[in-house]
């Protein structure tokens, strides 16, 4: 099967990312777009364009039933989700089947596997995937916790198993802590998620998150394409990227990668896919989660790869064995991400919507932009404040680095605080520079201690 | 010796990229400018900048005195000229060796060799170098000039040995036309480049503009990064280029790089270079002329090698071998440049100086823009139309041709006329998917006839 058309069921860099690849391919797009972003830039790039609702996503980018229409009448033959939203709803996925149009990503069931924390922990053991230690499935009682506290030791996390993306958290540091918020975690699991089950785990210290990118076609076959070190995070959201990992040996490289392999042929999956793991400085990893759709760092890894995942993706899901084996991968250079958010980094990140009066994003050598800004662009309130991501490759980390600086340095945006300054002093900071970080990195040092702040340039317009 | 800063005697799109590769290098950066050029982008990016005559290129960017003068007093180690103005001027580059400036290209007696036709190509036959049969050196009188065209052959083309790209050059079909146009030819020649002199060669047809950009160090280290294929040109202006040629075998491709590296050698080049040939379609070539500077369409290159041409040349004029050996390059996927002049391609590329109103350049997966210019900008009437180059890389031909056209229905330039939609038809033309085409293919196909004309992204703004 080759598809004709495909709606794109997101909005932002990432609904314009599955557009640029569509072009390519020679698909017609059909994008769907809120009140409030009528004037997007993947409205304008789509071959069409249909208004799905009101600005709250619950009632546009998640209307199942209203993306669901504008896919029939438009005649399409697959669905991508993108991230978020409707990406890894296992209905969406089954509804998609049901109306006999693709679903560009793994099967309801591989979805709901590895949706279900708890019942995707079990899977991973069973797939001889190393997992962090702690319950073993749901506690049940009280009692039942602090025996099993007991015996993995504290600290200990309470996760909720419908959460993700860092959301329904807590950590206990002792067995007063634990039994005072394990009821209130439960609650707000119910509140949050619809579903009040939580887990415990032992809480690792000093790790780094390292997470594999694979891949599998419907032949099952399954590859993957490294890893991508993710440890600089705000609040557990990403702010840095970059890929390969510098602390990893190859040894320890393929370990991780054959684990991610194996935990995608434990679920059937299908489509792109990331197994993210919790590292420690000897190389030791821990299952943390499977995001069952492509990833914002995504392009890290087609940088040093010379992939082209969304294509790949489209690819596996009309049915085509995936176009490259294991032995055809390999690792070319260093590359590395920034997230352009509409954040004032220097006022704790508080948001900062609003209209962009003037916009040159970098260019040249190894300089790659993924964003849905323009010139007089007016950023909504409503929905993610990533407003850009800017990717550079560089033959070496040092040249990675030095280009991601100097692309930061003529990066353009005004009428509107971002993250810019935040990512220039991090890079400036010895301990980044050495790559000795992790993930508690950004709550340790303060990067305004580090030189070479810069707002981008300034156009005085 | 390590550069602490560098002049970069140049504007537009090359001054940039010369001080990104600066700042990526940690050197500081001195801009020169024109009053018609204050508002310039390598302006604003450099880390000082200076005016150094008014409008005209002969009394600003040519203006030796003026340059030099700039360079003493903020104490710069070196100079690089980008491309055209002082790039090939072998006065230039010995006044900066007086001054204890290094130049960043090769010796004054390698330039002057080569920019003297008729001594290059004698230069090139000593190195074994194929040559176009011809006049071996330049006419004496006319009765000379009769004998040799008969030994040739007609047509015969009449070349200033002082001109170049593609300037002071005549055809003669038979023998009343030479005898008609050569006194003509000479007096021109004085004229425009102040050397009479003028040589005959056999004016060849069906033939390819190949070129193999070398490399070479002060350690007599000299690699080639293999070819460029510039056919596409108009009034012998390129227009598009592409790495590799379409139609080279290895085989002609390790001849044609062996033979670039003698070239190279036999001058005791060093810097970055080119050779250009006329190639026919049975892969037999003849060198045309050698260009002793960085070219526009040096980043095809650099897409296919994975090499950092402006860097390379940076490092080797500090006085270190080449960072790589002539085993270490290979070719990887493929890459196409488009430039974007602002020219009205619909009313015979007229000029279309003037204001951008809106600017927003087209970004993702393997695109790369290099450009001077950024919303609100007004292209000057007085310099090179070149705006933009658009270069993109693919795994494959077929992949770069798409990830182009898409790339060109997204550049969005408004306020003046550009070459967008040529290029969009141009990459439509059946001639050109097919990789069949020679340096007349303008001449002899309008690209009008192929489909899929596209004035880029239109935001009405």
């Amino acid at each position: 099967m080759k598809f004709h058309k495909i709606l794109i069921a997101n909005r932002g860099e990432i609904a314009v990312r599955i557009i640029r690849a569509c072009r390519e391919l020679g698909i017609q797009t059909v994008a769907v777009y809120s009140e409030a972003d009528r004037d997007s830039l993947h409205v304008r790039l789509a071959d069409e364009a249909y208004c799905i609702g009101p600005v709250l996503s619950r009632d546009s980018y998640l209307n199942l039933t209203n993306i669901m229409s504008v896919a029939t009448l438009t005649e399409c033959d697959a669905i991508h989700p993108g991230y978020g939203f409707l990406a890894e709803n296992a209905d969406f996925a089954e509804i998609c089947e049901s109306c006999n149009i693709t679903f560009i990503g793994p099967s309801p069931e591989a979805i709901s596997k590895m949706g279900d924390k708890s019942v995707a922990k079990l899977t991973m053991k069973q797939a001889d995937v190393p997992v962090i230690p702690g319950s073993d499935g749901l506690i049940e009682d009280l009692d039942k916790a602090v025996l099993i506290a007991r015996e993995i030791g504290y600290p200990v996390i309470i996760k909720a198993t419908a959460g993700g993306g860092g959301k329904g958290i807590r950590i206990a540091e002792d067995e007063e802590s634990l039994i005072q918020q394990i009821t209130t975690a439960q609650q707000e699991a119910q509140k949050a998620f619809g579903n009040a089950g939580v887990y415990l785990e032992k809480y690792l210290t000093g790790m780094k998150h390292v997470e594999i990118q694979i891949i599998a076609d419907k032949h099952g076959n399954a590859v993957h394409l490294f890893e991508r070190d993710c440890s600089i995070q705000r609040r557990r959201q990403k702010l840095v990227e970059e890929a390969p990992c510098p602390i990893l040996t190859p040894e320890q490289r393929e370990r991780m990668g054959q684990a991610a392999v194996r935990a995608a042929l434990a679920v059937n999956y299908s489509g792109a896919g990331t197994l993210e793991f919790l590292m420690g400085q000897d190389g030791q990893f821990y299952f943390m989660e499977m995001n069952t759709r492509i990833q914002v760092e995504h392009p890290v890894t087609e940088m040093i790869t010379n992939t082209d995942l969304i294509k790949e993706m489209i690819s596996v899901a009309e049915g085509n064995e995936l176009s490259f084996k294991q032995e055809d991968l390999t690792i070319n250079g260093w590359s590395m991400e920034c997230r352009i958010n509409a954040e004032d980094s220097e006022r704790n990140f508080m948001p900062s919507p609003g209209h962009i009066q003037f916009y040159l994003p970098p260019g040249g050598l190894g300089v790659r932009v993924d964003s849905a800004a323009y010139p007089g662009y007016t950023i909504s309130p409503h929905y993610d404040s990533m407003i850009a991501k800017l990717i550079v490759w560089g033959a070496t980390r040092e040249e990675a680095i030095n280009r991601m600086k100097r692309a930061l340095s003529e990066f353009a945006i005004e009428g509107i605080k971002t993250t810019i300054p935040f990512h220039m002093k991090l890079l400036n900071h010895p301990k980044f520079i050495q790559g000795d970080f992790d993930i508690k990195f950004l709550e340790e040092y303060d990067v305004n201690d580090a030189d070479g702040a810069s707002n981008g340039a300034n156009f005085n317009i």
